[in-house]
C-alpha cells in the first residue's frame, strides 16, 4: 500500500484498472483492505498505470488501519451497504423507515457511500419530495450520529433563520436579550455561503467563534447564551456532507431535518424558525412561508419540541449595515439602544416570541426594555468575554476597510425597493465575507424620500481592486428602485436571470 | 506540482483545504492550472496534511501541461461551465436546447462536470422522464462528440438487443447471414455488466474483438460484416461515463440516446431493436415494448435513421447454452444447421426483418437458407479470420470448464417456466463472463416433458469453489418450474425481492 500524501475526510483507495477487472470490482464499487487484524470497507477509485501490486490510499486509510508506506495489505470485493438499497428503493418510490433512514446517515457520515449514491438520494428528495415522516426520521437520525450538547437545564431556547435577506444581525441581539432574562440560549451559527455574512462571521469581529463543546457548554453554563460556529461541533455531521451534493446544483431538500437535527443536537425545548418571507426573500409569498411552517412545526413536536415559526417582513435588509464588521458594529449600537427601528422590531418580536412560549407574557415589552436598559448589552460583553473576545470592545473599535464609494440618487422621489440579492452580490465583490471589514452600508430604506444627489449607500472594502469590481457590477445592476408609486406601474423587466433565481437554504 | 501515481481517465487535482478557503474555491468547484503557455480547468478536491505550496495532480494533468514532478504552476479559481447551468435548469423543469445538450456532452466527454452534477442530470432524467425531443439532442450530441465509422457505403444494416435474456447469441448469426447476403452489417457490442455473457464475450472465443477503427473498417470492407467491442472505439464516449453513474443506482434513464448514439456513430441507415418481452425479461409486457418502440421509431427518424422494434419471445433463455464459450459453440452449431429451433427462428426472423426494410421480399427464407446452405458459416469464418481468429475453429474446439454438476428432475411434469434471472445468477456464480468456459447448460425447455430423475440442466465451472458457490445457491433459489398447468394455478409467491427487480438497460 502506497501513500497518496493527504487525508481526504473519508477512506480513499485507488487500483489500477487491470486489478479491478482481476478483483471483479467496478468504479464506485467496494473493496476490503486488510492489515494485520484491522480491516476497513471503502469505496474503490481505478485509475490507470499503477502497479499491479500497489494500492494507493489516502492518509485516513494508513491511520484506520495503523500501516505504514509499502505496508503489505489484502484486497477483497466487499459488498454494498445495505444502505444503497435503500436509497435505490426510494429512486423507485418506497418511503424510508426509521431504521432505513438510519443506516443511511451512519453511511454519509462514515463516508461509506458514493457521491453518486448521495447525489442521488438528494436530487431524489428534490423531485418527489420527502414526507414529514421522513424529515422527522432524518432530523433524528442525524442529531443522533453527531455529537450532542448535555447542558441538563430546561427550558433551552433557540432561535434560526433561513435566510436570504442580508445585513440580518438579528441574533447578535437576540441572544443577549434572552440571555440577559435568565433563559438559556446556546445558539450554533453557519459561515457565510452565498451571502455578505453569516451569523458565525459577524460574532467573529467581537469574539472567538471556534470553540470545542466542552468550552461551549461552560460558556453557556457561566452566561445563559452563546453565539458560536457550528462547524466544529460536529453537531448533525452528516449535514455538511449533504450541503456539499446541494450546493454545486443549488437545491435544499434537506433543510428542514437539517436544521431541526442541529437543534436537537443542542437540546433545545423551544424553538422560532424565522421565515424572512417577501420579493427578494428566499420564500417570496405568505402562503408559501404557511406550507414551509409546517413542516418545522410538525417535525418539531415529533421530536418533543415546541416550534414557532415567525414569517417577517423580509423586503429588504435588516438595518443598515451588510458585511461582518459593519454588522457587529450595528448589532453593538443597537443594543446600545442606537440602533434601526426595523432590526430592534425584529429582534424583539423573536424574542418576544420565544419568551412567549415558556409562558412569559408581554415579551417583547420585557424585550425592549432588556435593551433600553443596558441590560442585553452587558450580557453581550459577558458572552464576549466567555468565548475569549473583549468586552469593552466599542463600536468605533472595530475595523472597517478604507476604500469607499458612495452611490447617489440620480433623481427625486420615494425608496420604492432595495434589492436582496443585487446588494448581497456587491457586499460579496467588495470582499465580504472574506475580508471582514468589506460590505455596504445603506443610507435609505424603502419609503425614504430621497432628492437628486443625495447618498443612497455606501460600499465599503479593504482592497482597491475588490472596490472596483464592486463598482464595475454596478454598471449592469440596478439596487435601488426610486421613484413615485402612482408613476411606477411596471415592477420589473426581466430579461437577464440572475445565476441561482430561488436561493437554496443552504446556510444553516 | 506533485504526482498523485496514476492517470485517473480525466484531470484531478487535489489541495489543502487551507489553500482552498485561500483561493474561494469549494469541493468540486473548479481552479485552471497554468505551467508555462499551457492551462488545463480541472474540478478541484479538497483534502486536509498537503502542504501550502504543493497542489496534488494525476497524470491526466501532467501530460496535458507537459510538467514534470516538481513543476512550478499557478492556480487560480475557474467559474463553473455553462453545462452546469443548464442542468441546473434541467432539475427545475426547463427543457434542453440542443445547443445545451451538445455542451453538456461534451463536458461530460471532457470530464469537465463532477459526479455530483453529472448523477443529478442522470436523476432527473429519471424521475422527470427526458422528452422525444431531448432523446435526439442526446443521440446527435453523443454521436458527435465521439470517433465516426466512414465506410461510404450505403445501406448499412445494423441490429441492437436491448438485452435481459440470457444465451442470447442471435447476433452471432444474424451478423453471418446479412454479410453473407451481400449486405453491410458493422455491428459493435458490449461486454457483460449484469448477465453470463455479453456479444463481446461470445465472440471473443472465436476471435479478437478489440479492434481499432482503421481496423474495424478494414474487416467490414473486405467481409462486409464484423463483430467486435465497442469499448474500445470511443464512438459515443459519454456513454461510458453516464453509465459509471446509472449502474450503481440500476437506473437507466439514457438507454434510448446511448444505443441510438452508437448506431448513428456507425452510420447505420437501418437497425431492428430486438425487444425482448415477457415474464423475467427486462420489458414484461407488450405494452410496454409498444410505448419503448415508440421512442426508439421517433428518434431514428429524426437521425434520418430507419428503424423497426422486434418485440421477441423472452421468457426463458435463447437456445440452451450460457456463458462465453458454452454460447459461442452454440452459434457455431447453429450456423451448421444444428441449431436449436428459437434461436435459428429468431436470427432469422430478425435477419428477414432487416432485409425487408432494404426492399428484400421472403427476407427469413433467405436468411434461413443462407444457414442451411452453409453460405453463413462460410462468412461467419471469414469475419473471425478478418478480426485474427482461427477460421478453422469447430465447435469441439473450444474449451469449456471440465468442473460439472447435473441438475436432475424431482417430479415428473411439463417445463412450465425458467427462471431468467436465476439461470443468469447461477451462471455469473459458476464463473461466466470472466472464465470464459463457465456457465449453464439446460437440458429442458418450456413445453418439455420431463421424467423424474431427467436431467435440466448442468452447471459449467472452470473452477471448483466456484461451482460450489453456484450449488450453494440453487439450495434456495428455484431455476426452473415443473409441473401440470391445469394444478398450477399459483404463479408465483413473493416473499423475497431479488435486488435490481427492474433490472436496468446498461448493456448497450
Amino acid at each position: 500500500m502506497k501513500a497518496l500524501g493527504f487525508l481526504s475526510g473519508k477512506p480513499m483507495v485507488v487500483i489500477d484498472d487491470s486489478v479491478a477487472q482481476l478483483l471483479g470490482v467496478k468504479p464506485h464499487e467496494r473493496v476490503e483492505v486488510r492489515y494485520r487484524d484491522k480491516e476497513i470497507v471503502t469505496i474503490v477509485n481505478v485509475a490507470g498505470e499503477i502497479a499491479q501490486d500497489v494500492i494507493l490510499a489516502s492518509d485516513d486509510v494508513f491511520r484506520y488501519l495503523e500501516a505504514e508506506d509499502g505496508s503489505e495489505v489484502e484486497v477483497t470485493p466487499s459488498p454494498p451497504p445495505s444502505s444503497l438499497e435503500y436509497i435505490k428503493n426510494r429512486l423507485k418510490g418506497t418511503r424510508l423507515s426509521y431504521e432505513e433512514v438510519k443506516a443511511i446517515v451512519e453511511d454519509i457520515v462514515s463516508g461509506s457511500l458514493s457521491e453518486i449514491e448521495l447525489t442521488a438520494l438528494v436530487t431524489t428528495m428534490y423531485h418527489v419530495g420527502m414526507s414529514v415522516e421522513e424529515m422527522y426520521y432524518f432530523s433524528k437520525a442525524m442529531a443522533e450520529t453527531g455529537e450532542i450538547l448535555e447542558l441538563n437545564r430546561k427550558p433551552i431556547l433557540d432561535k434560526h433563520s433561513i435566510g436570504g435577506v442580508p445585513g440580518d444581525k438579528t441574533t447578535l441581539v437576540v441572544v443577549p436579550v434572552i440571555a440577559s432574562l435568565g433563559y438559556t440560549i446556546p445558539k450554533t451559527s453557519s459561515r457565510a455561503i452565498t451571502s455578505p455574512a453569516g451569523t458565525a462571521d459577524r460574532v467573529e469581529v467581537l469574539a472567538p467563534v471556534t470553540l470545542s463543546l466542552d468550552e461551549v457548554k461552560e460558556v453557556v453554563l457561566k452566561t445563559n447564551g452563546c453565539m458560536v460556529w457550528g462547524g466544529s461541533l460536529h453537531l448533525a455531521p452528516a449535514d455538511d456532507k449533504i450541503i456539499r451534493v446541494e450546493y454545486p446544483l443549488a437545491i435544499d431538500p434537506f433543510f428542514v431535518p437539517s436544521i431541526m437535527a442541529k437543534k436537537k443536537a443542542v437540546g433545545s425545548t423551544h424553538v422560532v424558525i424565522d421565515i424572512p418571507t417577501g420579493r427578494g426573500a428566499k420564500v417570496k409569498t405568505i402562503g408559501e412561508g404557511h406550507y414551509i411552517a409546517k413542516d418545522f412545526i410538525e417535525v418539531g413536536r415529533r421530536l418533543g419540541m415546541e416550534v414557532t415559526c415567525a414569517l417577517t417582513y423580509g423586503e429588504q435588509p435588516i438595518g443598515y449595515a451588510m458585511g461582518p464588521a459593519l454588522e457587529a458594529r450595528e448589532a453593538l449600537l443597537t443594543l446600545k439602544g442606537k440602533g434601526p427601528t426595523d432590526l430592534v422590531d425584529k429582534a424583539a418580536s423573536i424574542a418576544g416570541t420565544l419568551l412567549g412560549m415558556v409562558g412569559v407574557e408581554n415579551g417583547k415589552a420585557m424585550a425592549l426594555e432588556a435593551i433600553k436598559s443596558g441590560r442585553a448589552e452587558k450580557k453581550l460583553r459577558e458572552i464576549i468575554e466567555a468565548q475569549g473576545g473583549d468586552p469593552e470592545v466599542e463600536p468605533e473599535d472595530i475595523p472597517l476597510g478604507d476604500k469607499l464609494l458612495t452611490v447617489y440618487a440620480e433623481s427625486e422621489g420615494i425608496v420604492l425597493w432595495i434589492n436582496n440579492k443585487v446588494m448581497a452580490y456587491i457586499a460579496r465583490l467588495a470582499g465580504a465575507p472574506v475580508d471582514k471589514g468589506a460590505g455596504v452600508l445603506l443610507k435609505v430604506k424603502i419609503g425614504d424620500l430621497v432628492k437628486k444627489g443625495d447618498p443612497l449607500f455606501q460600499i465599503v472594502a479593504e482592497r482597491a481592486y475588490k472596490l472596483q469590481l464592486a463598482e464595475k457590477a454596478l454598471e449592469e445592476l440596478r439596487p435601488i428602485g426610486i421613484g413615485k408609486p402612482q408613476e411606477q406601474m411596471l415592477i420589473e423587466s426581466i430579461s437577464f436571470v440572475m445565476p441561482h433565481e430561488r436561493l437554496p437554504i443552504i446556510e444553516r
